[in-house]
């Protein structure tokens, strides 16, 4: 059976009008689905009217307590059951989840080496609870998921949207043929950084290769990609990365972004 | 077969060493279960460093816009992952929840009248949803609910904890013997507000009425006997009211607190 496993970003959820529009598409797609979603900025927004600064170390950010506890409140409260309400309003019956819930995805907290990164969750793949995720799409529930993971000793821990999309895709891949698609607020991955409309639009290990020698993939592309590879060669069907206005054909057969394989 | 629905009141998630052996207690109790738990003042306190303001009528809290979104973060984000994230390091398989997730707690945004609550959610127990909470118990969860339901709409809506656990409890005495426990601070209902130990044991529908009649009980305990009495007159076979350190003795036979029958 075909599963759909759908990553929107930050950016997307951060756009009222563009988030609205994608729910609908997301509620229209027929079948088993699950979203993983970003966080977005309005974290950083309610961290600075509490007197919570954004700490950044090489452009990385650092999550201290105060911040794996604001996330924990805003991506895991007030955006994921947001969404939930949304989609429910749209007649997808959505539950939404962190990685803690029925201990889905149990995380470690990133070793310190040269950089503390603080309640950074990484997940080993052999750890995924499938199980109980399957039982909820086996009862027709959308499970829509924030981007927290937890160690299993009580504490939260703030993990990459990306990464959970496709670690959650290739757990899923035991059972389902799955589509991993990262929805964002650009066409696909793009040929000219500065020209929306240069979509590549198949990538293969090979073509990858040649465009990191060529230098013109943007950096923010880059982890989508190893993340899309890894989940390839992991047993994910195919791995779609275009603009969450595309939802719709890109879960329909046609594809309006990037196709890795 | 039994189980039991368990509301946690927020003056104990407000103290983290009675919540901890808590929720110790509660991940020792065998057979399904499910927990609803109040919100406690750490909502008010986040709000006053966010400027919202707590607005009361005749005593009463008023759930205006900023204040959902507020109780969305707190109570469906920070307490209720962090409880989940406890009962998972305690190996209870807990999976954290509002009304809106699976659509189980469906409400109604309450009719302006004398005062307008606000996004305050009323609950009709026809439209709960309990078959999704059921598989959820089935595969060996714990669902674990912060006190917030949703419109249908879209809309995040603010309801009582005691009311959700009532409602759930009397939804679940379809498929199950359900004992319903109200853990709060006090050893259960007192004869003497000044005297913590003259504990009332037992009470029924007619000592009730001698209660209200001599005017010895304090006005939080009233809604909660009310909810009581409406739970076992739907189905529910036993309500108890008592201490959250006593969660372990009332969940094994034995009293501690008041048994409402």
């Amino acid at each position: 059976m075909q599963l759909f496993v759908i990553k929107v970003g930050g950016n997307v959820i951060d756009n009222p009008a563009l988030l609205q529009s994608f729910l609908q598409d997301l509620a229209a797609v027929q079948g088993p689905k699950v979203l993983i979603h970003g966080g977005g900025k309005i974290a950083t927004r309610i961290g600075e009217r509490l007197g919570i600064e954004s700490k950044y170390v090489d452009g990385r950010r650092i999550t201290d307590a105060a911040t794996i506890d604001l996330v924990t409140m805003v991506y895991g409260g007030l955006v994921n059951k947001q969404v939930v309400a949304h989609l429910q309003a749209l007649h997808c019956n959505a539950i939404g989840l962190t990685g803690a819930d029925a201990n889905i995805i149990p995380a470690v907290k990133r070793p310190v080496k040269e950089i503390d990164y603080g309640f950074v969750g990484d997940i080993t793949s052999a750890a995924l609870n499938i199980a109980p995720l399957k039982a909820l799409l086996d009862v027709g529930l959308t499970p829509v998921f924030a981007p927290l993971t937890h160690d299993g000793q009580g504490q939260m821990l703030n993990t990459n949207a990306d990464t959970i999309a496709s670690s959650l895709a290739t757990g899923l891949s035991a059972y389902y043929d799955v589509r991993l698609i990262y929805c964002f607020e650009k066409k696909g991955v793009l040929q000219n950084a500065e020209d929306d409309d240069s979509v590549i639009h198949l990538i293969n290990r090979e073509i990858y290769a040649r465009l990191l020698e060529q230098k013109v993939l943007s950096d923010g592309i880059l982890p989508k990609l190893e993340n899309a590879f890894a989940a390839i060669e992991s047993g994910v069907k195919e791995v779609l990365i275009g603009h969450a206005a595309d939802v719709r054909s890109n879960t329909s057969g046609t594809v309006a972004g990037t196709l890795i394989c």
